[in-house]
């Protein structure tokens, strides 16, 4: 490909540290990073119109291709002209390849070295994904950006096992790497190798060789202890190559993404913000609010005073605490509305620290905020 | 009183019929009659913010005493300075009296002429309401319209049945009345009298005898036959008196409303455009769209080519069948959008032909159009 379908360009980095703030490039539009993507599986965003993401200021989400793939089907998003066109959403996204999606059916999936038998978990249908069609799926979605078939090695894993398994995601990422078509797309690798640092090292040798569009470490926050998973971000982010965005699958709280851009990580996903949204736990920068607690029965003040979201802007504790406990649909929304503004405000915030050489200083503020307000 | 909660001007008038166009001066805005108001029964109009609201065109919505009156309670709305600033809605509130939903808790009550005692449904904890209560209940939630406690006669109801509730009705009325305190609210009373006409007419008399700020037909689309209903409403809507809001409480379809207005009725509400939405209903001139229907998996046109709201603006029936099928709350929210505008823009054309002169003709033509693209 002449035309890479990414540009990406650093605009800041922290003199004491790996943090970095860069310009990310996109067919739909330019992304700063470190970037939050929030989660959009089935083609939206829980709870949100296109509207309110991007008044949350979001200019990257994440689709999943498993769910999209079972539902509504890649040919009928390929004849809508893509993802973005069908769900109307004028940003860039990101697929993932489904694989974290397959391998987490259990009993309904039979891995080969060739590719995974599965079961579809909504009528019971099989269906066989290779690291070829998981790229072709993809293409139909056409995303922005597109991730490799990978398999996510679980925790725990033996050495032994987290060996098999990464030869075969390093076999699929060449032949992911030889299938695409779309020089529109970028298409990142993905790296694993579970909890072994010298698995880790290797596949992300592997993976760099093959050469990608940018980085990925998967097979993270998947059950292993918060340390393990901070060590092999803190030893593994500053390998992936430099000039190529760096992202982190699945993580995660505010608390790890404040480490993880530390560690030099430029891009997260993950399902938090709009799924404790819907449970009712509310982020701020003071204490996590659950929203159904008494004490928030007749409290006049907005959820987060220094949060402008709508919600916030327009919205009592104890208005909120009254939707939530009557099952509104409006609860979902406020509630959403608010926790993805808050991961996307965290994330400005941080940009904002690492383009003033400020960041070191930012993240000791922040997780000391964040751990006087922890009720645990 | 000296100066009246509302003032009512008639502004234009069907020459060959009843239909009236008005201007209803609310202390929360001015409101063009003949309006709809979406029921937003826990003070939220379910799936929508009051921005969204707001956006539709809303300008008076209908809340439920009973259901506010349970959860969050009124001290707390009373607290927050009445239910406009609770749910942060600009715009006019009527509230219910409450009588009808704690008449349809069957065993849950048991009334008494001086008022009825009630279970919760939530909790099963014991209440009794009598219209003092009702009307305090209804000064606490502050709305700019409150309705007398009234019994809302069953269907079938004989007429000694009916007459010994419309003689409570009235009773109550009368207690209503005297109970009221706040000059900044208009208090509507209820015409009871199930499907006997001749009770009907004395029930209007008596009731406009006590003298209020507006006249409501209750008691009606409980369960009688279609013809029954409009029978009622083409026979009393005239006598309701001249220079007073008439309401309609509880009606109905797109087509009860046209016939309605045409009869001389200046306000409804119904739950029909919000719970359908939910269910998948959704309204068009041409046609009501059952959206989950597979005849829509791939139809790229959006769901109502003439309408303004967002929802048709901006997504295809293809998405919304699969956002519907996909039990995705953007489902909810989508089509409760757009069936809420699609009866504000049908008020709206209702009052244009009104002052255009042509509402005969309108009448006509809409009313063909919906039988043409009704399934039945």
């Amino acid at each position: 490909m002449d035309m890479p379908a990414l540009t990406f360009t650093k605009t800041a980095s922290q003199a004491d540290g790996e943090a970095r703030a860069c310009r990310l490039e996109t067919p739909h539009g330019v992304i700063a990073t470190p970037v939050f993507m929030p989660v959009g599986t089935q083609g939206t965003v829980k709870a949100m119109t296109p509207a309110m993401l991007e008044e949350a200021g979001a200019g990257l989400i994440l689709a999943n291709t498993y769910h999209l793939y079972l539902r509504p089907g890649r040919e009928l998003v390929k004849q809508f002209g893509g993802l973005h066109r069908f769900m109307n959403w004028k940003g860039a996204i990101l697929t993932d390849s489904g694989g974290f999606q397959v391998f987490s059916l259990g009993a309904l999936r039979k891995i080969t070295p060739d590719g995974v038998l599965f079961q579809s978990h909504i009528d019971g249908s099989k269906h066989f994904i290779s690291p070829e069609t998981a790229i072709a799926i993809q293409e139909d979605l056409g995303a922005d950006i597109i991730m490799a078939f990978d398999e996510c090695t679980p925790y725990p894993a033996t050495y032994d096992q987290a060996r098999v398994s990464l030869d075969m995601t390093l076999n699929w990422a060449k032949r992911c790497q030889t299938a695409r078509t779309r020089p529109d797309q970028a298409l990142f690798g993905i790296v694993q190798g579970g909890t072994h640092l010298d698995l880790r090292r290797e596949a992300l040798e592997r993976t760099a060789e093959i050469g990608f569009d940018g980085y990925a470490l998967g097979g993270l926050s998947v059950g292993e202890p918060k340390e393990t998973m901070m060590e092999i971000v803190h030893e593994m982010a500053p390998l992936l190559p430099e000039s190529h965005p760096r992202y982190v699958m699945g993580v995660g709280t505010p608390e790890d993404i404040v480490r993880c851009v530390d560690c030099g990580i430029d891009m997260f996903d993950c399902v938090m913000p709009t799924r404790c949204a819907r449970n009712g736990l509310l982020f701020t920068k003071q204490e996590k609010v659950v929203i159904k607690n008494a004490r928030y029965r007749d409290d006049p003040s907005p959820l987060d005073a220094a949060c402008d979201c709508y919600t916030c802007r327009n919205f009592s504790r104890a208005y909120l605490r009254h939707l939530f406990i009557s099952r509104e649909i409006l609860a979902m929304i406020l509630n959403t509305i608010h926790n993805v503004r808050f991961y996307l405000r965290l994330m400005e915030d941080i940009r904002a620290s690492i383009q003033k050489g400020e960041f070191a200083c930012f993240k000791k503020d922040f997780l000391n905020a964040m751990a006087a307000g922890d009720p645990a």
